[in-house]
Formats: C-alpha cells, structure tokens, sequence
C-alpha cells in the first residue's frame, strides 16, 4: 500500500483545481494597524492587509494587551489543565458572567474556539433532546454543519434566509418531535442579515429551538456590541446565541450564552467542551477587556460602518463589481478560482496590498470574490489606494467589471442550486 | 414541547449518578507554584494544586512569559483571521518548523487544541484512504475517538496495549484495504505506556499507517522533550506524533507532525484546521520558547521524575492504593463516584489541597480515582504533607487502604469489559 500517494494525489487535485492554498506568512504590527510584515522568499516587506477579521482593531487595543500581559505575567501561559482538571481559572469565569450579561441570558460557556463552540453545542443540544430534527440555513459555516453532522439527527436544510421555505419544512414535519434551528445572523461572505424575527415567529409558531451564530456580528452591531439581535431588540427571543472572541474581540476563543440548564447540559456533556485544555487566564482576560470596552463605546463601531460605507462607494464609481452586502463586508466578484488567485498574489506582489482569495469551498464556484473588510482604521487614503490598485488590477487580468458583466444574481442563481450540498464554508 | 425539562433531567441524571461536575475556581500565581488562589462562595483561599497538567510547570517559566507577553505587546491580541484569511503569523510559521525539528519530521502542523488535532487530522486522514480500516486501542481518548467517528471509516477496537488482539484484527482485515493503527504512547489516567515498538512492527508487517497521540509525554520524556517516541528511539517508524502545547509545554494549542504530503493534505482538506481562527502570536511564540527551553533542559524532566517517584514510594508505604504506573502520573483508587467527589472536597476544605475527582466517563465505572500529577516544584516537604491528608481523608471516608482491598488488577479486569464501548475520555 502506497499510502504517500494518496496524500500527494489530494495535494494534486487541488493544484489542478487551482484551489491548492498558499498562506501568506505576516507579522501585524502593534499601533501601526492594518500594516504587517510580510515574509516572502527570505525578504521581509511592509505591506497592508484588507482582509482581517480583527474587525475593529480590538487586537491591538492597549487595555486589551494590558489586560492580556497582566495576566500572563501574574497567572502563567496556560491554564495547566480542562475545565474539570484544575484549568477553571478566574478570568475565565468573568469572562463567562461578562458574556451571559452581554446576551442578557443567565448563562454562558467558553471554549477554546468558535468553530468549537458551533460543532460541540449543536451536536449535544440535539442529542439531548429525543428525536431532534435540525433545520439549516443552506449557507451556514462549516462549523455549524460539523455540529448537525455530529449530532446525527436528521436534517433539513432551508434555502437561504428563506422563511416560506423554512416555513414549508417546519409544517411538514412531526409536531411532536423536538425542532432546532441553526442559522447565522451575518453571513460573513456576502454580508447579508437573516430575518432573525421573522425565524423566531416561525420557532413560536412550529414550536422549535432557535440557535443563531453571531460570530460576524458580536463586538459589532447593538448599543452594547451584543450583535443584530439586540440591534433588533429579539435577543431574548433566541434561545442560544453563539459567539468568537476571536474575530471583533480580538483574541480567541468561542461561546455560547442561553438559558443555565441549556447551558450546564452542554458544559456537562459536550466531549469538545469536557476533554481539551481551558482558555488561558491571558486570553479570558484580554476578552472580557475588549468586551467590557465595546459595551461602552460606539466609535469603533462607527467608524466601521463609515469606512465600509465609504469603500461600497468608492468601488461601486470605479465600476467594480461590489456585491450587495448589507454590513462591513465588502465582497468584489471575481467569479473565477485562477483568477481570483491571481488577484490576490497582484495585489500583493506589486501594490503591498493582502487580500486572500476566497475560493471554493469557503464559497459556491463561480462566485470567487475579494472580501474587503474595512476597519475604523483604514482610512480614507487608503481606501482610494485600494480603489486604484483593483481598478489596475481587474484591468491588467482582464476581470470583468461591473458593467461589463451578468449581475451577481444572475450569477448566483445558477450556481446556488448546484451547490447546496457542499456550501456553507 | 418543553425543551427545558430536557437539560434539566440531563442534569438531574448526573446529579443521581453522583457525577455531576463542578468546577473550582482557581487562580495560579506566577513565582508560587503550585500554589493557588480558590475562590469559593465570596471566600479567596490559597491552596495547593496537585492535579495539574502543566506538568513541568513552564506557564509560569520567565522565557515563555516574556516570549508571551513580547509577542503580544508587538504584535497584539490575536491572529485577526483564520490561517487563510491572514491569520498566519510569523510566529507560527517558526513554531511550525520547531515542531517538525523536534518529532524529526519533513513537516508539522498547529491547531488550537490538542483534542482538535486529533479529531481533524484523524478524521481527514482517514477520509482521503479509499475505505479505511481503523485500528483504535480501546482506552484511546475522546478526541481520537470523535476523529475515528468523523471519519466513517470501519473501526476495529483493540484490547488496551494488547498487540496480540491488535495482530488479530490486522491479520483477519483485508491485505488490500489502507489501514490506519491510533493509539497514544503515555495514557493519561493509568499512567501506562504503549509497546510502540511492537506496533510499528505489526505495522510493518500488515503495511499499515501508525497515528500515536504523545500529548502526555511530550516536554517530558526523551533527550530533547520529544516524548516516549524519542527516548525508544522509534520516531521514525511513527506516520503521525500528534502532541499538545498545552500540558508540559504550559501554553494552549495541538499539532501534528509527519510527511510533508500528508501534512499538506490535512492542512489543505480539515474543516476543524481550516475554518477557524488561527492561534495567536503570543502562544505561538511562548510555546517556541518552550519547546526550546525544554530541547535543551534536562533538569525540569529529571525533577519531575524524581518527585513522582518519591510521591509513589511515600503513598505505598503509607498503605494508600496506588496504581500501578510507569509514569510521572500518580493515580490513587477510590473506586466509588461518590467517595471520590467527597475525598476531593475534603482535600479541598479541610487540608486545603485541590485535587479534582476523576469519575466515570473519563475512567470506567469502579475505577474512580484521585490522579496525582507531581512536577518539579512539588518538593519533599510538600509531598509529605499530601500523604499526610491522603491519610486523614481515607481514614475519615473509609475509603478501603490497599491492604484492605481486592488488587486494582482484579477490579479492573471485571470493569474494563463492560466500558470498552465508552472509555478513552
Ligand atoms: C459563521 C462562523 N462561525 C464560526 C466560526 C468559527 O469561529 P472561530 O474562528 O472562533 O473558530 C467562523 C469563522 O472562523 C464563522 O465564519
Ligand atoms: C490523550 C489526550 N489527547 C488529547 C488531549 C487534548 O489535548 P488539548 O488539551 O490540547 O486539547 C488530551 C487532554 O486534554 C489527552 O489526554
């Protein structure tokens, strides 16, 4: 059994696919954010990246640091142990009090990741209850899909943000059977909003749980950064919302908040939860610093939203082909894996400008795109830079621009149904 | 539907089985291991921590902390991004290479956990063979046995460190069908060692792959920390060392380190590495420091060696029922949930000593246990204090003394065969 050859023939796929992932190896530089240094074939150059999920900065905030190197310095690296075996340490529990305030829910869990929080949470919710059945957002991340596979119960999956759809399915099923419904609130590729109350009407009205996934939108959206649920005022509405420290917040880790039997069930009985090493004191501690900061202010919050704003505009004059979004992400279409693979590494290589591709299977084929996630830090002249140096871009590569091309929904369409099965990453 | 009663009855059932969790909040102070804060019912306690898996006691080590705390004053909080989505950061570029320099191997790989490791690099290693067979040892992990789950493959359990029973299965199996052999070398709750050796030549000889897990080994055992691989001088003859950075190392994260094609393709295809927000520079960079600390320090391995076997030699002579292990760990048979919980909170109340209860799913019902972890800076005079309260608590229980009770290999034997399906967390 030659069983290298299987691994090389894997590697070999995705190259002949133009999908084979190269990671720009960077080092971001504190205070001169969104500058990083980039390590490439043994030269090192300064270059701007435009694509960060440190959404706001957070990670460079010096109370977060402070918060951070304090506790490295008086509490050690790690926690030294799981939850149970000795690694409950004191942040960590602020933290979790930090977070079920937040959410306005009586509880809440930290684990070492979003992604974590996604697969070990909706695989126990379900398992808990008999006979659950799981009806998913088509587009939801591939976290949340681990989650439905893990928990094996059946699943339906509704088209996108589309409650008729959902509605049918809910109607169709056993009324007496346990119902769940995962979906997120930003989806984080095209950066549209879900009908959170128009879902919640629906898990009224068909009797079912609602989970929602807010790790694009916590830190970032409502008066206290609690995300679009309490932007629209149904956060109480939901019975788990689920969070990451580790993109707005600007550190690591995931969570949910609900109600405290959901809660302990989860802490209780959730393998991913109970058997791996608990977050750093460092790291709870730097989260519940940025949380607490982004409780009370609304500048970075502000300025996130004018400087997305802004760049929607100035790429829409320059004929890009900018697709709807209705939050800070900022999508161009591209709509082709060698293509948008040669995008990025232009960008980089002749204007110092990062922006990785998003290919298939992070999004449908066809689709390929640029997402451009503008921070309160990117300013207005970088925000013409990057116009340029696109518009000098799709020229030079012959990517189409936006009057030049099918609208993106025309293109969407056609692809969306192919691609249900496998989308969601 | 009243989904609340469900969690609530979960909860109950742990409740009535006396192993409901609760977890100790606890606080470690840097210069003063491995003295604790416990806070308790709006009481701060200083208390002596004795289970914990920062084994060498390297999360409080001056370079990991200021390698730590250097990182994350120049370079912030986070990574920002996934490893595709700018997340890869410098230092974890260096961590990578030191890994793969460390287990001798082309390549390695970093993910947040130890037990996300194991469950994405399982899983998808298994996957990418056409109609796998996994040979699991039947006390493996939860994270193993959630990647051997993920997997799909067919999966054959072998007897615990049984390379007869393994040689069975292997012989039995179809000679054309890829197979993958997991096991872990160091077993974290008996303290036994895997005849790795032995299994490399089953592998050998039924042309399988071998995946060991060193998560409780690494840091401490061979020349350069590289586990119990290094010091049999067999890493070569290992396909996969997966490890963790979160025990001896004393920081947070889990990586594999093998061939650089296999490597590539669990980077490249793993939902659990890809589709995540990539460690921070700061860990990585502590735990860089660590790793070479420890490459080259013999004195914390050497240490903590020396006070596990006297911590042994001293419960034995003191009639205490320790199990037999040929490690650092020290595990003392209790053998009932419920007594093991209450000589937990008496060590914990009473003598001022934290020493978490290790109750069935982690070990088999009727081998409950204190797990004692000693580490260099656990010294003579605090060793003898343990004893002293062992005593006191076994005595003020009547929990049996190893004179007064069946032989833990005659319990066992009648244990290990109901369990084999839930074991290994
Ligand atoms: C919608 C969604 N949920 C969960 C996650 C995982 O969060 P984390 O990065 O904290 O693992 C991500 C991205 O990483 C995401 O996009
Ligand atoms: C054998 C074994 N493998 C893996 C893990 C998971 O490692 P981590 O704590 O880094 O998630 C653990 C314990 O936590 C373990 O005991």
């Amino acid at each position: 059994m030659d069983y290298q050859s299987h691994f090389e023939s894997a590697i070999e796929a995705l190259h002949a696919e133009k999908r084979y992932r190269v990671f720009a190896d960077l080092e971001r530089i504190v205070g001169r954010f969104p500058t990083a240094i980039w390590r490439h074939e043994n030269e090192a150059r300064e270059i701007t990246v435009w694509c960060s999920n440190d959404y706001l900065g957070m990670g460079q905030h010096p109370d977060v640091l402070q918060a951070m190197t304090n506790a490295a310095t008086s509490m050690g690296s790690g926690a030294g142990g799981t939850r149970n075996i000795s690694g409950t340490n004191h942040p960590l529990v602020e933290l979790e009090r930090e977070l079920a305030d937040l959410h306005g829910k009586e509880a809440a869990l930290v684990f070492t990741s979003g992604f974590v929080s996604n697969e070990a949470s909706i695989s126990t919710i379900a398992k808990l209850l008999p006979d659950c059945l799981i009806f998913s957002d088509e587009l939801n991340h591939a976290s949340m899909i681990e989650g439905v596979r893990k928990s094996g119960s059946r699943k339906h999956v509704f088209r996108h943000n589309d409650v008729q759809h959902l509605e049918e399915l809910l109607k169709a099923a056993d009324p007496e059977r346990p119902k769940l419904i995962v979906f997120e609130s930003v989806y984080s590729m095209d950066g549209d909003i879900a009908p959170i109350a128009e879902i919640c009407d629906l898990a009224d009205r068909y009797n079912a749980m609602t989970y929602i996934d807010e790790v694009h939108a916590v830190g970032m959206y409502g008066e206290r950064g609690a995300g679009i649920c309490e932007r629209e005022g149904v956060a109480h509405r939901l019975d788990v919302i689920e969070g990451t420290l580790a993109k707005a917040f600007g550190v690591l880790g995931g969570y949910i908040a609900g109600s405290r039997a959901l809660v302990d069930a989860v802490r209780s009985y959730a393998p991913g939860f109970i058997f791996t090493t608990a977050l750093p004191p460092a790291l709870a501690a730097a989260a519940v610093a940025s949380i607490r900061h982004l409780k009370q202010s609304q500048s970075e919050r502000h300025g996130q939203q004018r400087q997305a704003a802004r760049a929607k505009a100035e790429f829409s004059a320059a004929d890009l082909p900018v697709m709807p979004s209705e939050t800070h992400i900022v999508p161009v279409l591209v709509g082709n894996a060698e293509l948008c693979k040669q995008a990025s590494d232009r960008l980089l290589q002749v204007h110092g400008i990062y922006i990785q591709p998003i290919n298939y299977p992070t999004v449908p084929r066809g689709t390929e795109r640029l997402r451009i996630t503008p921070t309160p830090l990117h300013d207005d002249a970088l925000i013409a830079v990057l116009r340029d140096a696109l518009v000098e871009t799709w020229t030079a590569l012959g990517i189409p621009f936006a009057s030049t091309r099918p609208t993106h929904e025309e293109r969407r369409e056609d692809v969306t149904s192919l691609v249900v099965a496998q989308a969601g990453g």
